[in-house]
């Protein structure tokens, strides 16, 4: 059978080139990072090079980084060991109502905790507003954190323009942004976009699951957020995931490698998928923007009248792996929180499928689905008590 | 070059074996565990899987066990998860001054944040004192945190007989045991011994480095420490790590195959480098207990006259990987806070050298270290202002 991965954004495989530059690292590079011994030694060079090579493809240092368990872990040292550092400056935090739960569940705890947060409303493609922003910072605000591509309908935000807003409003405000969606899709400079934080996941582009990287820009004040044995970094504790990290390192430079050419094609399926569903499907709404606004890895519809969630299950018998509208919602059947945001009605919101691409799918997984799908939503609308035919 | 990996307690090669089972779940089994279609269904029945193998070898069942990034947040979470759960019931907490950093840095901040730590005394051999245990255990106090067995010089403390005096002086108090430099070399029963909490790591029994977890006893309150985006554990946020954690589980499974033997084998090749140590090289000490009282993996001794360090550099050069004293503060050069609990000296605490042993350790190995150290230890005190020769 044909198969077809759509579902990157939530994991990618690992590719096999990773995996093998892991390999020695698993069974005979093993050396703890912190011992000064020869394999120690041998440890922790990769650990830095690590450092210095993923940080370069942000126009960052290689001691602004540290490693974390994942970008989940990235985001909520960034966010609460900011807020501990610089609760003098002041508690208030803004950040979208289109984040991520790693972003929100962190802010409805600071909230918890005596900060007052701020929720940017989005325009129906999902991008914040920028009046608001600028409305909203004060002399307190102490943090701003953003997404850089949003996960679910695949917004590009405009991070230079709300890089400048925030060094016009406050200078002293920091910006965060949960690049997790949109690293090594859409490019950042942390210079260019003036952000002082970064939260990166390896999984998302074919390196290895549990490892990620927190990029704080030097100067940058945050406390750790956990507590214990502590190895290379004084920011978080624990023994170093050596295999982990040198895999994330050469993830990140295959996909920076033809950055341009690969874009370029990766849009290429998307604007395939999007037509294609656009010809032989009626009734179907694509949330999210189209063209430049929108990540060259993203696709999200609805099709009217059926479940998001009957469809992804006909979808995998046939070898299509996609996710339902709410990524992260799955087990919980909850309409998603980004699609009320963009003011779509829950029912709508309840038909969505997002398909998440990257440099490894081909035009033929594209042909394939749109072979495919149109018959899964044709049998299933056949049945649908909420269809009018 | 003969070749002896003598600092198991610090890292240990990944088996292949693990390897192998962690590697279609790399590039082919890649679904993310909480995602419903047919990859992450049997992503999440890996990790189900998983849960239940490892809790088994404690006693435990599957619903009681949260992967983490290992055994550093494993400790945060039972630590700082329970003080957060019981504050209500009282501020009092109990460890002992030989714990490791993962341990101590976690009780230090508590005592920052208003909770009353009282810190243990252990005897010269590193066993704690139940007497003092017994007499500070109060109404207000909320947990107890001793570990298994102590990384530095061997000692294992005697969790039953700890377990019984919590019980008895207050059976609300929960006891948590850090278990990475047991687990898989001294057994242990959560029932039998009382434990509520124990916290493990996958990279000290051949597993992979940044997977660890946290078995808590069927109703013991703990909040979480993290925040963010859940997937399958309310507890830890997080994709799970599923290769690591596949791996975890064989690594676990592989280190309770031949338990008795492979640790009766430990135990002879741990007593022939106790005996070969002290038959050929002069002026050394022992630290911690003989026989049963210690791990089959540990082996620690101070060589008079002579640094660690400078042991640690020669015998690296001939292939032999050890710790010095103090194996958690390697760059830090501060004596170890182990050797001093046991009332050395910090001189000769400095000269101190750990060995730590694994099921993989052959007797050829400590046969080529024997014949290696004796030298080393010779050309260096020849070499040393500190000796008196």
């Amino acid at each position: 059978m044909m198969k077809a991965y759509l579902d990157n954004g939530n994991t990618t495989p690992v590719d096999k080139r990773v995996l093998e530059v892991m390999e020695p690292y698993f069974t005979e590079e093993y050396g703890h990072p912190l011992f000064i011994y020869s394999r120690g030694r041998k440890a922790n060079e990769a650990v830095e090079r690590a450092s210095e090579s993923i940080s370069s493809t942000l126009g960052a240092r290689g001691n602004e980084l540290t490693f974390t368990s994942g970008a989940t872990e990235s985001i909520d040292l960034a966010l609460r060991g900011a807020a501990k550092a610089r609760r003098e400056n002041g508690k208030h935090i803004i950040t979208s109502e289109i984040e991520n739960p790693s972003v929100l569940r962190v802010c409805e705890k600071l909230d918890e905790n005596g900060f007052e947060v701020d929720y940017l409303n989005v325009d129906k493609e999902g991008l914040i507003d920028l009046e608001q922003l600028k409305s909203l910072i004060k002399n307190e605000t102490i943090l701003v954190s953003i997404g850089h591509v949003n996960d679910e309908i695949g917004t590009i935000e405009p991070i230079k323009k709300i890089g400048e807003i925030i060094l016009d409003e406050n200078p002293d405000a920091y910006f965060h942004t949960n690049a997790a969606a949109s690293y090594g899709r859409v490019p950042i400079d942390i210079d260019e976009a003036n952000v002082d934080l970064v939260s990166l996941s390896a999984h998302k582009i074919h390196g290895p699951p549990g490892v990620g990287a927190l990029v704080a820009k030097e100067g940058t004040e945050i406390d750790p957020v956990n507590y214990g044995y502590q190895s290379l970094s004084d920011l978080r504790p624990g023994t170093e995931n050596v295999p982990g990290i040198v895999g994330f390192e050469k993830a990140a430079e295959l996909s920076f490698q033809d950055f341009d050419s690969k874009i370029k094609e990766m849009r290429e399926i998307r604007d395939k998928l999007i037509q294609g569903i656009e010809n032989k499907i009626s009734e179907v709404i694509l949330h999210g923007p189209r063209d430049e606004n929108r990540s060259p890895a993203n696709v999200n519809f609805s099709f009217k009248h059926i479940e998001g969630e009957s469809i992804l299950m006909h979808l995998d018998l046939q070898g299509i792996s996609v996710a339902t509208g709410s990524a992260c919602a799955t087990r919980k059947l909850e309409p998603s929180h980004v699609l009320t945001a963009i003011g779509l009605d829950p029912v709508i919101a309840h038909g969505a499928i997002r398909f998440t691409l990257s440099r490894m799918n081909t035009t033929e997984e594209i042909e394939y689905t749109l072979e495919v799908l149109p018959k899964v939503v044709e049998n299933l609308r056949k049945m649908s008590p909420m269809s009018k035919r």
